[in-house]
């Protein structure tokens, strides 16, 4: 069973039983962005955690097989920048932001990088009375330029 | 004075003084990121705060003056997918977690984006013996579709 | 079912039914750009709405259903640039009219965009002797940039 | 004089005469989008507004001049999709609503297209409780396919 | 039915009687090239010209049906510039004699363009001695820019 | 002399002299488009008709040199895709009808290409009362591909 | 059958068979490297050729006619460049010796090109102790531009 | 003096001189095409070619020095399919002719490639009643795959 | 079989069985990598070595001879960037690294390359208290460019 | 002093001086690929091995100065894939070794990635009778994904 064949089964029993991504999260010890980008197919599991989120939706060890596979992964953007309107914003925010971002980074830590896979995400919603808002948080080692 | 112009300005005033973005975004009660974005050419500023900066600085009228103009934004991104490292770690993040991130924000707000307009950004160092992490927080409104 | 089989369906009953979005529109008393946008896949709808639009085509729940889910938008335009006429002509206007608007906009509002997510869009014709018009109308709320 | 220059000199002048597009455009009595557009070198004009323009700026004849040619239209997109946000935006509704609009544009008027030549934008402040809105109104002769 | 089927159905049908594009516009009374390019599937039939392309082929309603659908046009194009010979050599005319072309009708008829929509296209063969030639003639209503 | 800086002198002189292409064509005996294309620095001129343009233009041995240069041609469309309207038209054309053309012409001379350098092509203006219309006429040699 | 199909049904057979190109095309009476061309889709043959290889290879006379087929050509290059290293070679020669060749072919020839459809190529092996080296000889007659 | 100041200084003393690519290939003992190739910049000379090319174009030691630097290739070719007609013929035998070339030489000398590298190509005029042809010679080592 | 029922009989045979490259490569007595790069359809096995991998995956015959064929290779990376950010990496050091590589190269070695087809790669674990590393040595035969 | 002056400088210095990378290498106690990378532009050096750098070179403060600075990495390579035959190669490795590395590296490490940071690259001559070789060793990090 490849990623995408795993993707459609657990977005069907995850329909079928009408779970959230927290719900699922909650049941497996783990964050929620973590939990739906792992069933989506951009991150594996260990053994354990597969078995799990397959308990979780009453699913096979093929897919608990599947969920364990290293994967290929960011096929879906293969036209380099993203149309959907919710995934454009990231790009956008790293065009305009993405300059001072970088300057203050190398300002504060130095020539290097926010790891990206020492890394973690999460979102949270922020209850305001003029329209709530998405708080995404970020945190990735900085990992200094080795000068060797 | 164009945005370009000013830049070149900005950062070799803010050189020759030894000044930070976070020193100079104390001086103008503002945060460092945005304080940062302006300065590179990626935001604009109110007639106050840009008085504020080239008072900082010791710049002149025609450098507030370009602070204040609404910039053509984000040119220096021309060929789509950024090659400097620390700038694609956040294209890498958007290929990778973008899926995830999206799926569980209409999860629980419907179907919209988080606004990269209404929006802030904030970078912060965590200490860490393994190694400091950086920090990122994105905070911006949900704005969900019209249906009319 | 997913948006691909969804909006086939939709289009066969469409055609078996004989109807045209604005009678469908009026039933459902929504506009009918937004009705073709929702049916062809590019919005989601309410519970309610979806209920509607499948009672007027006699299609089942699961169009229903998938009439409710947050679609991955523009995915035909795959190409970046789109080669079919009536579409490219949005984007010749985008080309040829977007600095002039975009100017004009940030004079009268000041730094921020149209939003296009709280955002409504109309077509009308036109009837005029030397050959009838489109006219065609956006309607999105001024989002100011915020400064933080 | 190039269109480039012709475009500096004129938005220098504007500036220091503390004019917007609309006061000019009322000075000259065309719209305020048409004739920021002009100025900004995407579209021409004839010699007798060319010399209006230059008589409201102060301008001399090669300003004129240049004001008449036929431009190179739409060489500041050089990279296919814009990356300003205000800019981005029109993309992303050709990206979102242009099937729809595609779809029901063809069941009212048959196969053809909205002119961008015999054609006419305007931007208006629509107010708002909420926020203002931008309203922008196309206007477009539509043009049916010959079949031979 | 759809285009593509629709498409392949034509062909089939068409080789299988050993007709050719001239014979059926000839049975139509159209031109042959818009005669391939609407069985091709890149422009649309009235329903009479679609009872009368299915007649000649002895094909059934479905296809008269597709024929007469709008068409999301230049599909077939989708990697931008033509790989194929015969159809490159439109594009390098376009690279090699394009500026020319644009200045001469400037001058000749003003701002504007020659229409694409309504507009005809017709292929000869010129006898000559050397080597026979292809000809074609491209007939489009010159459409002058609005200046409103 | 390179060919940017031939152009510019050219178009110099021609503008101080209020000519126009037909014009020039008519004192070399040339057709207009091709007069055009080589002034433009898409063509070569032979040492003869390069001295007949200088000479109509009042321009020096420099510039003739330069005109009987064998071009680096196309490299204004060096974005893939033109963006000016009236360049794109011919865009569409191919994208539109560029595949029936292709089929009538291999149906009728066999398989091989209208030659793009063997190659001729006029613009006329044809009078029309519903609006005048450009006429464009392209002739090539057909060239049968070999089989060895 | 399409190209494709006839491709694969060619490749079956000849490995069945056990041939080589140069052996089917010794059979035929024509090079190897235009009968590769030709059975892999992107060359069409007589039908008196088609006739052979089909005779050769044991195959119907729908591979036959779909030899005769006038090809869409190029569509296996459909990313631009190619990442096969053997193909790739091609566009590397192109981009490092096709300056030279192209100015000495003007030099010698004058303003035109080496036809590729008029044109013949093909492949030897040269002994050689260091290690056999590959020959390839391209013949194409040479087309100068006309001036009209 | 980098590679594009020397190319300028050649290319004017070459001018000057009245001198042709195989001229100078005959004063130095080396191809013709090669000659072009390293002068226009593509190809670094020995110390001793380079004192050679540049005594013929009473050139000084500054151009010899930038004669046998070795270059960054190809940077003419910026835009991935080159424009120029006589350079785009090879791109298009490359999308033709290339996969059965391919296929022809791994049956001939197996898994590998043509070099590029150890590789050398000359271009001859071949006289023919029916117009001269242009004759290109590749010949490059061929280099099998390792199997390690 | 093609390449790519080739690639995954073997993957799911190797998972069937519990092997690991690593394994396999000992069994046939070549290295991890190549044999990976093979097993995956990117490059070519002798006869022997194809009956030796088929063996040990106890496959057939029609697995042996896919094995031994020639591929198309590289067709994985047909978004020119790959987005996984294994893979990216490599893009990575060519962006920051390449350039410095190349200079070093150039002054030990001359103008030439490191081949990529006479070429090893392999990759080790290096243990490390810090983290382990991953050890990869390229080695490829210096090719110095001819001069002819 | 932006990084592309200060590479100048250090150019035009080091051949002036008649320098290699690896005597500027040793003379600083770093290594040559690293020192090449560093004074082209691509990497940041400290204060004191900027002081070193510029003192080997007879090169000021400013030059100093620039060599700190964390640069924008990667611009040369503003095409996406780099056309330079040296430089392609190592494009060339990702595409066909690239997917086998890869498997490899996630059988022996799990799901992560090699650091391109916290990462050393070497050259070195291997000699070797039938031509010397380029050995290049990679070394970095491994790191695994975090799952939280």
């Amino acid at each position: 069973m490849d990623k995408q064949a795993m993707k459609q089964a657990i977005l069907a029993a995850k329909k079928a039983k009408g779970l959230r991504w927290d719900h699922i999260a909650g049941e497996i010890n783990m964050s929620p962005v973590w939990t739906a980008t792992c069933c989506l197919g951009e991150a594996s599991a260990t053994e354990e955690i597969a078995q799990k989120i397959t308990a979780v939706l009453d699913l096979g060890d093929d897919v608990a097989d599947a969920l364990t596979e290293c994967p290929m992964k960011g096929q879906w953007l293969d036209r380099g920048i993203p149309n959907d309107p919710m995934l454009y914003r990231f790009y956008e925010i790293l065009s305009v932001f993405g300059p001072g971002i970088k300057d203050y980074v190398h300002e504060e830590f130095g020539d290097g990088i926010m790891s990206a896979i020492d890394f973690m995400v999460d979102v949270e919603r922020e209850e305001n009375p003029k329209g709530d808002r998405v708080k995404i948080v970020m945190n990735g080692k900085f990992l200094p330029y080795v000068r060797w």
